[in-house]
C-alpha cells in the first residue's frame, strides 16, 4: 500500500483545512494510507478526510502520550522525539504532500527531498523544480501516486 | 485499542519462535494490536501469529526501507534511528512482553520500566519484582491487558 | 561560551571551502566555539579554520564511529541517528551560519528557524526576512554573536 | 583521547556521589575525558571530580536548553531526544562505567553491551560476565582504559 504524508501547519485557516481534508479524502479514494504528525490543524483535517474515505491513518507523534493524537488517527506512534519525529514521517511515507506551513513544514520538505522522496506542493514554499507543483487535492494525490510508481519502476528497471 | 509490544531476539530457536507466534495469536484473540521491531526472529513469529488472529501489526523499523519489514507487518514505520527505535517501540506500546533475548531485549525492558510501562517476562532476564512473570502466552497477554486496565483505572481515579 | 554552527554541503568548491575556513577562523578569533556535522566539505573546512584560531570544535556525527570525524574535530559526538543529527546540531548551537548547500543545509536552516535560533546566511537559500543575510565571514560571525546577545538580553529583560 | 561515560542515578546518596566524584577525578588523572548525561546526581558529581582533575567534561542533555547542564559540564550537547539521548552517551563513549542506578542506568548498560562497548560496573546491576566488575574508582577507570586498549589492539590486529 502507498503511504502518503500530508504536512502543514498545526493550526489552519478554513481554506487550508478544507484543502487538507480533501487531500485526505482523495488519498482514501485512491486506496493509499495517510501518514502525518498526528496533531491538529492540517494533520487533523487530513486525517478526518482520510477516515471519511476509509483510509488507514497513521500519526507520528512528537510527544509522550498516545492521547495526544487527534481523534481521526487510527495508528498513533509515540516517539518522544519532539521535532525529530518529522524525519520519521517522511521516511515512513512514499511521497509527501506539503501545504502552506512555516518552518516545520519547510523542514519536512527539505528532509524529504534530501532522502529522495517525491514532494508535491500546493501553495507552499517555492524551492525550484525538485518540488512538484499541484493545483488542487486531486492533482496532488495523482502526482504523488505517479511519482511513487515511476520511482518503483526505475528501481526495478535497474535490477 | 490496546497495543502490546513483543520483544525478543532477531533470530530464535523453535521453542521461542513457537512461543512468540502463540503470543501474537493471543494478542489478536484478545482484540489488541501487536507492536514490534518489524524484523525477523521473535518479531516475525509474533507478527505471523497476530495476523493469523486478525490483529493489527505495527513494525517500528531501525533502518531506512519499508521493505526491511517481515511479511506479516501491516504498518511499517521507517525510523532510520537504528537502535534508538527501541524506545519508540516501548513508548508506542501500552504494555511490553519480553521473551528470551540478549542486550537489545534487556534495553527494551529497562526503557519500558523507566517510563512506567508494564513489562511481562517469559523466560527472560531476572530483574526483580517490577518485571511481572508469566508462565505462558495466554497468561502473559492476560497479565498485560490487566496491567494496562489497572493503570488506566488508577489514572482516571486520580482525576 | 557561544556555540556557532556552520552548515553546508559535505563537499565544496574552492570558494565555498575558503569561506567556510574563514568562518571557522573568525569564530575562533571572536572567542566562540564551532559546532558542525563533523564530516567533510564545509564541515571540515570550518573546523580547520576554527582550530587554526584555537577554537573548540564539536562534530555531531550521523554514523556509528568516532573515526568518521574529520581531523579538526576535537569533540566528536557519535549519534547513530543519521540525518536526525541535524536537529542536534542546531539545538546545540546558539546561532547557525548557513553556506551554500542542498536540501540537508535547507533542513538545518528550517529546523533552526522553527526552534527560534538565529540563522545567518551567506549565498544560501532565500527564505524571507527571518534569515539574516551576511556579505562575508566577518560580517556573518559578528551578526551571529549580536543575535545571540540580543536574544539573551530579551530573555533576561522578561524576568 | 579516550572518552569514558559514567552512568548512574540523577540523585544520589553521599556514598555514591563520593564514588562518582572520585571516578571523575580518576578519569582526569588518567588523561581521559568524561561523557555523561549532563544533569544532577551521579552526572554532576562525576563532572565535578573530572573538572578538579582538569578533564574535559561532555554532557549529552535530554532536554532543550544548554542551561539544563550542571555547572561542571564544559561541552553541553542539546539533543531534545529525552531518554533516547542515553544511546548517544554510550555511542560517544569508548567505555562505560555504571554506578548504582535504576532502569535508566540499566538501559545504558544494556545499550552499551548491545553495541559492543566495554562496561565496568561498581555496585550496580548483576548481568553476568560481559559486565566487568570493579571494586573502586581507581580499579574501574584502569579496567575501562585497559578494555579500550585491548579492543583497539584486536581491531588493528585484524587488519
Amino acid at each position: 500500500m502507498i503511504y502518503i504524508a500530508v504536512c502543514g501547519a498545526g493550526s489552519c485557516d478554513e481554506d487550508t483545512c478544507g484543502l487538507a481534508e480533501e487531500l485526505g479524502r482523495e488519498i482514501g479514494l485512491r486506496g493509499a494510507a495517510l501518514v502525518c504528525g498526528g496533531l491538529g490543524g492540517v494533520m487533523e483535517a487530513a486525517a478526518r478526510g482520510a477516515r471519511e474515505a476509509g483510509a488507514l491513518t497513521i500519526g507520528i507523534l512528537p510527544g509522550f502520550e498516545k492521547s495526544d493524537a487527534n481523534p481521526y488517527i487510527q495508528v498513533p506512534i509515540v516517539t518522544g522525539l519532539s521535532l525529530s519525529r518529522n524525519l520519521v514521517i517522511v521516511r515512513t511515507a512514499d511521497a509527501v504532500i506539503a501545504l502552506p506551513g512555516a518552518y516545520g513544514t519547510l523542514s519536512e520538505i527539505a528532509l524529504a527531498l534530501k532522502i529522495g522522496k517525491p514532494v508535491i506542493g500546493i501553495n507552499t514554499w517555492e524551492l525550484g523544480e525538485d518540488l512538484i507543483r499541484a493545483r488542487d487535492a486531486k492533482d496532488a494525490v495523482a502526482k504523488a501516486i505517479a511519482a511513487v510508481s515511476l520511482k518503483e519502476k526505475n528501481i526495478s528497471g535497474k535490477c
